[in-house]
Order: structure tokens, then sequence, then C-alpha cells
């Protein structure tokens, strides 16, 4: 499983201290503290001298501000390598770095093949990762057991105790209202409207956070990706449906109601095609592998044989496009006019500095082929500027559990920054 | 023109003071001064001990940062009222205001019918307004010279000098970039990629900034509309096109690149209806007045008629509506379809607390018709929530101008709080 963290052309090996440390410049927008310990995250290793640069602060402000960080055990000190081009005299450099072993989380990834988790620790270390079959849709009692079980394969496989764990991250398709912990729905659960957080919590005896899923490889990004990079980005997840996750200012913006994003269910046709939400005419109804598949055994030419599953019919599907079956390009074709259609409208409204595609469906040309991008130029707006960037990071479900493995550190955080500011 | 200002149903004065005192408490987004100074100038008056009380703040801290603002002379002090439940005993008591005469600025609305100027002071009040025709499209040059003396008329209208002004504020149809000053393309201009800010700047002597008008409107609403209420809100403006301001968190969101929320070219069809942004399929050519003109012909049997003007139409077309015109009654149904449809997407991706429809063409029933609202709450997902609260503010072109001088004054107290804050 661990090779889907490494798709190609791209590094990403989920932890911090591999990219770039560029951080942009001190905002107002979040307490000092908290800029600092996220400064220091996302370099993985880096002197005071260069965190008090980098945010436009006085050496002074951080080494009172990171002393108490250190003393609640929350960032320690380590050698710093010295830069090629230094002579190191005097005493040995020391950096300041987030302290792995503080604190243990789990983050999962729920869908409806597969639920993933990964177990990392503080300084976001990967430390062991577990995959089980879903059961589909299921009750949310049975959902809760299957992720008790994995909870506890994946501490066995990390060699750590249950007890160990400070938080689990949820990461749950569908309609997620994660400030309330509320599931309005998923493809995952049979019920509906479910205070999902607190009954994980109540079950698993430790702080449960849940979010959209694709709200977490947002997140993922944020803490581990182009976010040490990148003040202001969108993913946009295309899997089993189509999902955005939007970065503000360095922050997730969830909108005002903690819902919002659902780029999967824009409208793209008054009236069109029928969306799994029940509703017409959303974008996901046209581009997702669903709606591949419904059209698929015309173009197989299989319309009176029972159906192959659908990751076996998208195969076949896209294999024959490939030989050259005019019906099937014709699908794909359509497909990637209407991603087009909803990127176009991400960058018309949203106006990102980058866009990513995050999934494993991204691996089908389509997706990201030429066509598509001059497309999406041509209905972008301000033809000078064209489209922003745009990135494809086929990431598996390892990402996604990642991401939501972030989010159960950021709960951890922020009580601990709040502890050591009182 | 002033009664444009009062809209069926609505009470808008153009002026701080009159609305309630609710603001939200303190966050860390902003600088504090500034938080004290917006929530003084959404208040009216209000005494220091109300401002520590509504920011969360210690009423020494608001001593101290007070002072600064009063020796700047942007706040001043007032005889506060006695509350009904007071007995008056002791020293009368003092509240805080801003200081109206502090300076005085001036906000523009261009549009392609007429342009329309408001003089307002530092505490929001409208001094004085002024509209002249518009030349429809024309060069940048002939556009600046008309909002000279445009300028100069509502000086004059409000018996100051244009030596008094501290700066000017543009609302400029079209794709804008607040941040550079440029304006990409505009319906009134015939040039395109100008640096609108900066020869404004040079002709007028003073500083302008200019902005998307329907950022404006968003901005005016949240200086003196339901921004004093409202943290999160959209605002979608309908009148010759379709545009749309956010208001996150207190603050207007622009997009990375300063544009963005370009909700009358977002996509809603592909292929669709040809736009008079030279695209196909935006919003725009579905429900602005352009696009239900374009039918209307064909609706009131005038197909080997000249066409009259598109204003006269519509109100043909309107009167025919409603007087059972089958055809007449199918654009506006349409219409009003494709409008639900929009803000059924704005939901879905933005998830504002409430949506404003703002514009002059909010007096056409259909825009806000027990259909379109009930086909809006079909396309919004999640339900059991449906649509966000839509409030419909029938404004005319003197708030799009009061927002203009929003900005202006935005401009001169970021500098004035700068100043006083080293």
């Amino acid at each position: 499983m661990d090779d889907l963290l490494q798709p190609e052309g791209h590094q990403f090996d989920g932890r911090p201290g591999c990219g770039p440390r560029i951080v942009s410049s001190g905002d107002a927008s979040r307490p000092l503290r908290q800029q600092i310990f996220e400064n220091v995250r996302a370099a993985g290793s880096i002197s005071r001298a260069d965190v008090a640069k980098s945010l436009g602060i006085s050496p002074a402000s951080v080494t009172t501000l990171t002393s108490d960080l250190i003393s609640s055990g929350i960032l320690e000190e380590v050698a710093d390598k010295p830069r090629a081009d230094e002579h190191t005299r005097g005493r040995p450099p020391v950096a300041l770095a987030v302290s792995p072993r503080a604190h243990v989380v789990v983050g999962v990834k729920l869908s409806d093949r597969e639920h993933t988790a990964v177990a990392i620790d503080f300084a976001g270390n990967r430390l062991a990762s577990a995959t089980v079959q879903s059961a589909g849709v299921a009750s949310t009692e049975d959902v809760l057991a299957v992720t008790d079980a994995l909870v506890s394969q994946v501490c066995l496989s990390a060699e750590i105790s249950r007890d160990a764990l400070s938080g689990i991250g949820i990461g749950v398709p569908g309609f997620v209202d994660s400030d309330g912990g509320i599931v309005h729905w998923s493809p995952v659960l049979v019920d509906r409207r479910i205070s999902f957080s607190d009954m994980a919590t109540a079950r698993f005896g430790i702080p449960v956070t849940i979010d959209n899923d694709a709200n977490l490889v947002a997140l993922a990004e944020l803490w581990f990706g182009v976010g040490r990079q990148m003040a202001n980005f969108a993913v946009v997840t295309i899997e089993h449906g189509v999902g955005m996750g939007l970065v503000i200012n360095h922050k997730l913006y969830r909108g005002a109601l903690g819902l919002g994003m659902e780029l999967g269910h824009m409208k793209v046709q008054l009236d069109g095609a029928l969306c799994r939400c029940g509703q017409r005419g959303c974008l996901e109804a046209y581009v997702a592998d669903y709606a591949l598949a419904r059209e698929a055994n015309a173009a197989l030419n299989r319309l009176d044989e029972a159906s192959l599953a659908v990751p076996a019919l998208l195969e076949s599907l896209f294999d024959n496009a490939k030989a050259g079956n005019v019906a099937a390009k014709s699908i794909f074709h359509r497909a990637g006019r209407y991603l087009a259609l909803g990127l176009a409208n991400v960058v018309n409204l949203f106006d990102p500095a980058l866009i990513i595609l995050s999934g494993e469906r991204m691996r089908y040309d389509y997706l990201y082929a030429e066509d598509m991008m001059s497309e999406l130029n041509r209905m972008s707006l301000v033809s000078e500027r064209g489209a922003p960037p745009i990135e494809v990071h086929a990431w598996g479900d390892l990402l996604w559990a990642h991401g939501a493995a972030a989010l159960a550190l950021s709960a951890v955080t922020e009580n601990l920054l709040g502890e050591a500011a009182s």
C-alpha cells in the first residue's frame, strides 16, 4: 500500500522537512505562538534566527515564545546542520524541531471500497498504516466497530499501545459539518444527520474530529505539501465523487456553516444527468466513475450482458479508448470537457493561486490531457492571465488518511498551544 | 435620485448609527486598533465600556488604544445618551464616535447608463450626490474626464473644495484587479488592461482606489448594512450583468489574485448561450437583461420590427408576462430557474450564512418569486438545512457609489491607523 504515497513524478514522503523552507511572512490572522509552531513544523528543523527572519519578528520574541513551547514539551532543541557555506566555530548551532514523541495520533479515511488508517507522531512522521475492506454502506455502529478494529491494527503495527493515542481524525465522504461533528449524509452510512464525532469520542475514549474527505486532502497539502510554500490554493479530488478543499491565507476555508466547497454537486446543466445525491445536473454526474460507467456498456457493446463491477468496467473502457474505440473515447472526452468546465468555474469564482488535482483517478490520461487544459483556459476569464497553474498529485488513500491525522494533530496542537498560552 | 436608496421594506439611510449595535466579538485576524475603530464606526457612538465588552478585551486596553485614535483626530468624545433604564448621576456619560469632519471622500459608480457619485464624511454620512449620463463605452481618457467633472459637481453640491478630499473610490464594472489597480476588461471602456488607479491618481492628485462594482456593494453592506451583524455573507448583484461579492470573517474576499467571484461568468451549460464576454454558457447569458432581450422580440411578436432599446423592451416584456403572455412568462420563468441554479451553486460552493440579492432589477417579481426560491431549495444540498436566508435589497446606483466611497475611506483609514500605530 505504501507505494500509493509515491505518485509518478512527485515527491512526497509524508513527513515534514523534505520541502523548501519558504513560509510566508507573519500575518495577523493567527496567534504568533501558533505561527512559530507551524513554521518549525513546516521546516522540520530551523534555527530561532531563521524563524524570526521568516516571520518578520524580533529574535527576542522568538526566544520568549519558544521557551514556553519547549517547556510544555511541544518543541525541542536539536543539533542544526551547519550550512555548506558556513565554517563551524564556537558552540555547535542549535535548531528547533517539533518533539516527535510528544504525541501520537491516528488518521482514518473511510470510503466505500476500503478504510485506511495511519499512525503519525507529533512531527508528522508516519509510524504505520493499515487497511481493511469496507462493507460499502453500513450502519454507524458497524462503521465505528470496523474503525475501532482498524485503529487497534495500526497501533499494533506501530508498536504503540492504544492508550498512547492523543486523538483520532476521521475523513468521511459526503456532507460533513466538521465544527459540529455531524455527518449530514455519507455514501458509506445508511444513517443521516449523525453526531458522528460524539459517538466516536464516546466509543474510543479520546477526542475524535471529523471532516469531509476532500478537506483532509487540502489539510494534508497544507501541512505536508504545497502549503509550505503557498498561502492560497484549491484541491480538487476526483475519485468515486468530486470534492474540493480551499485554503485561504494558510487556513482551510469550510464555509460559514462548516459545509460548502461541494464542487461535485455544483450544477453544470439545468435538469441534467441524475446524480447519486438525488439531484440533477451535478458535475459529479458527468465526471465521477459511476457517471462514466453508465455509458460504458453501450460503448463496449455489452448492452445485453450483466454489468461488470465499476472498476473493471472503467479499466476496460480506458483500454478500449486507448485502442481507438470512438465511443469509449467520446465518453472520456465529454468527461474531460465537463471537468474543464468545473475547474474553469473554480478559477472564475475562487481565483486560487494554484489548483491541485488529487486522487487515484488522475492516472487516467484524459483528466489531465492537453485538450482538457486548453478547454479550461478557453473557459477561464481574463484570457491574458489564463488559468492558474494546475498540478496533478495522484496520491492514494494513505494521503487522505494522513490528512485525517493532520486534523487530529490540529486539535491536539490547539489544546496544547491554548494551555501554553494560559 | 436619493429615493433609490430607500427600497421598499428595507431601511437604509446610508450612515452608521441606525442599526443594531451587534458586532461579533474580537477576532485575531485584524489589529485591535482597527477592530476598535470599526466597532465605533459601526455603532455610531458607543462607550469605552461597551467597546471593551463587545471585543472581549479589558477596558484599560480600550482606553490606551482609543487615546491614540483621539489624539490623531480619528475618534472624538461625544455626549452619550443615558439609557432608558439608567438614572443619570455624577458626571455626564461620554461616548466615542468617529470624527465626521476628519476626512471627506468621494465614491463613484461607473456604468454604461449613467455615472453616480456621492461625497461622504469620515463617519459615513452622505453629504451630497450627483449623476451624469454615461457615454456607454468610451476611452479611458474620456471616462476620466467625465469622472473629473462629476467629482467637481458633487463637491459643489456638498459645498466643499476639491482640495478637501482625502481620497476617491471608483467602482468599475468588469474584471478588476483592485490591489493592482488594473482594469482587465470593462463594458464601459474600449481599452483593456489599463492601470486605471495610477492614471486616475495622476489626474486627480489624490489617492484613487478601484474595485469591481459588485465588491463595492458587498463593502457597502459590510460597512453600513448587514455587515454590522454578520461575519460571513454573499452579495449577488443582478443588473446589466451578474456579479458577486463575498465577505468572509468581516473581510471582503477578492481571491488570491484580486479577481474571482465572477458569478456572472460561471458556466452553467457546456457550449451554451453566447455571453457578452465572448464565452459560452455563462450564467449572465441566461439571466442578464441583454439575455432576456434576445428572446423578447419573439415573445412580443415583433420579429420584423426594429428592436426597442433594452430597458423599454424589458418593461414591455414584463407587462406582457403579467398580462398572461405565455411566451413572455416562459422567458422570465427560465431566467428565474437559471438564477436559482446560480444561487444554489453559491450555496453549495461558498456556504454563506446569508445571501443578499442586490440591484434595481430586483423589482422584477420573477427574481424573487416563490418558484425561484423553491427551485433554489431543491438544488441546494443538505435538504434538512435548505438554502440560507435570502434578502432582497433593491438599492440603486447610490448604494454602489456609497460602497466606492467606503473603499476610499478604507484606504484613508488604513493609512491613518498605520500612522497612529507607528
